[in-house]
């Protein structure tokens, strides 16, 4: 690449942030700020159980704002789950402002929600391409403040909302910075209840955000673009490195004990959501690649796996082991393309363990933590084997956008040979 | 202090940012987004000078913004120029947007300037109390977008407007959320031209940001507040934390080679944009507190100092002069209230130069940096003796607000002991 068409402008943005013990109780006061009097909850059937959104809601009225409940949220959500959200927020509104209670799932409906419920438009014109046709909304959104309840998805930091678009069988998403949150509110006590098994899942995807945009392609490798070309995923860039960076070092600190102890150490609770936090901050803005494009597949195509911690209505792989189960193969794979921020990585998850190979120090470290709380021993633990491959690989290459922040890149042999060697990984 | 009043939450916010050479010339597209068409850009005389501002406004019109130039906001603003301000753009209105091409006078300016021309109400409802009402407005501002010409005073960052109120010979600010700018644009090519004293001085305020918010008081530390009662400068917590960390390590690399190859060294130039952004992230949040509380008084009572790279009409301390003058005594001061932050700060801004003394490290650090980069030795080269140290004393005792960031707690005879101490340095 030249000078002349080399990129030296990067974007960052992150929603404000009240974090700490309690700052569920407060979001009253947050929202009247925005002049707010009329709010629907959006939360999903299984957090709905926890009686967290009530209170929040309760909560709400000691401010003088009405709230009712949403409670029916897909967990991953779909373009018609979306849709239906929605309608039946339409049915009842109009809201002046959105609470989102729960996960990425909960979040991102919410976020759906306000842009079709603020903004005249469909769901589909709003939608990356090609799938849709990536309209930016033609205005303001209602004030969304969004609470996690797992430390994980990252969601109340980004700008996107991830759904399966059903009949085209692909997992796609909105991408504005209309969508962010108006607010962040992460209150630790809220995930003192979560199982181990849900707290380790997404305590990997926290994992995975750090290290795939530490490790993405660098915001100065990408061709020259207009003002109206840049796009919310810009590549790694310094202000994403320190997201990231810090959150790998509170990982290291926090995860394994965040598991094991979790309904009493509130200290590795705390430093979990804001490693969740603090890497929604990086990869949002600077993207994500290979273990999330794996990731798709080996979810949509699951078939007989019920994990322990979840709903067993239906087979699934959470998001978190999704992304998890293919990382130590494929950071093997793009080490060559950046080594010095695979080894740097390393040390942050990882302090002291050196490996006596360089390439290996990364893998290394996940897969020592990936034992130790718990994860899957890979796609053939969930269910996948030889066979599957060719198809999880179609799967994987339908995600360009992803892939396109690869350091290294990926064709289909290559990511036949990632998917391969994460059939197993210890 | 109990478990019970302890404060467990803290606050954070900052703009959206677009950063890297050229990224100034984009200034109109950002503003479309905002539906904004016509603009008032607000600059000082020695800005406006070098024909930023000027260029900034053309590249305006390419996106089909009008845009106008306030060329004259105050370099220290004061009450009677922010209202003058105010009421020239009024005069010039309605405006839906704004551009602040400068410094921190000039973005300071600029966001008095849409508070009071997009809400009712004058200035002093809105100045911090005691001096003034510090009412919130009563609902959002037009867009403003700032555009620093210094890496130093990070406003573009912040949700502060800073002022003399000339009649109570008092510093004092405006303190709101919704100050804060809707972007930052930061390009560090608006830097190259800077002469080395200028580069020098705002380097060292953005030193002392760093600094200082790093060793503020913790968050936990102060009594726990009700939501009414959050201030923007809530102590040193997490997220202050990782920036100024960030922007110490910025600054150990590239401060000296900014102010000695300024205008061939963009990679110098565009690291100290970083660092100062980075550090306006932080203290923005944190609060700053010792030296930024002498300098008020150091940069207030001069009489007889007229430093080279700065306008020769009236006798000045430029506020990184000032707030860095009085910063090795200060940290001697507060080094024994938390020794590991400033071992840290000191290890992080000179890496590998150890000191014998460890409560050394700190000021030994500083005092290097200073007579690297010319800064003068002392409040003493600047026109100050031991007969100005009580009415100094008198004047960093107003700055109760600053002060009550302090690790260690400040009274007459402290800050008495720190003045002499930084008659001279060296």
């Amino acid at each position: 690449m030249t000078g002349e068409t080399e990129e030296t402008i990067f974007t960052w943005g992150a929603p404000p942030l009240k974090f700490g013990a309690g700052a569920a109780d407060e979001i009253g006061f947050d929202l009247r700020q925005y002049d707010v009097h009329r709010v629907l909850v959006v939360t999903d059937p299984g957090v709905a159980a926890t009686g967290i959104p009530q209170r929040v809601s309760e909560n709400l009225k000691r401010f003088g704002i009405a709230a009712e409940l949403y409670d029916r949220a897909h967990v991953e959500p779909t373009d018609e789950s979306l849709v239906q959200a929605a309608d039946a927020a339409a049915d009842r509104g109009p809201w002046d402002g959105f609470v989102a209670v729960g996960g990425g799932s909960a979040i991102d409906t919410a976020k759906a929600v306000n842009l079709l419920t603020s903004r005249p438009g469909r769901l589909m014109d709003h939608v990356n391409k090609p799938v849709g046709a990536a309209l930016p909304p033609d205005g303001p959104l209602a004030p969304l403040v969004a609470v996690p309840t797992t430390a994980g998805t990252g969601s109340e930091s980004t700008a996107m909302c991830i759904l399966d678009v059903l009949s085209m069988k692909v997992k796609t998403g909105i991408s504005h910075w209309r969508l962010r949150p108006a607010m962040a509110v992460v209150d630790p006590l809220l995930t003192l209840g979560l199982p181990p098994e849900v707290t380790a899942a997404a305590g990997m995807d926290v994992v995975c955000h750090a290290l795939e945009s530490y490790t993405a392609r660098s915001y100065t490798d990408f061709p020259r673009k207009q003002p109206e070309q840049r796009v919310t995923y810009c590549g790694s860039n310094p202000v994403s490195d320190l997201w990231c960076e810090k959150a790998l070092a509170l990982i290291a600190g926090s995860l394994r004990r965040a598991v094991h102890d979790g309904s009493t150490d509130l200290q590795a609770r705390s430093d979990m959501m804001l490693a969740a936090t603090f890497a929604g901050m990086g990869f949002g803005n600077a993207g994500v690649h290979l273990p999330h494009a794996n990731a798709y597949p080996v979810a949509g195509m699951v078939t007989d796996h019920f994990p322990p911690g979840y709903p067993s209505d239906e087979p699934m792989v959470p998001h978190g082991q999704a992304v998890s189960l293919t990382a130590p193969e494929a950071f093997r794979f793009t080490y060559p393309a950046a080594p010095d921020r695979h080894l740097r990585a390393a040390e942050l998850l990882a302090p002291g363990h050196g490996s006596t190979d360089d390439a290996e120090r990364l893998p290394a470290a996940l897969t020592a933590l990936m034992r130790d709380i718990g994860m899957p021993n890979g796609i053939g633990a969930v269910g996948f084997g030889e066979g599957d491959v060719p198809q999880l690989v179609e799967g994987t290459m339908k995600q360009q956008r992803l892939l396109a922040t690869s350091p290294r890149e990926v064709d289909e042999e290559s990511a036949a040979r990632v998917l391969t060697g994460s059939i197993s990984i210890w």
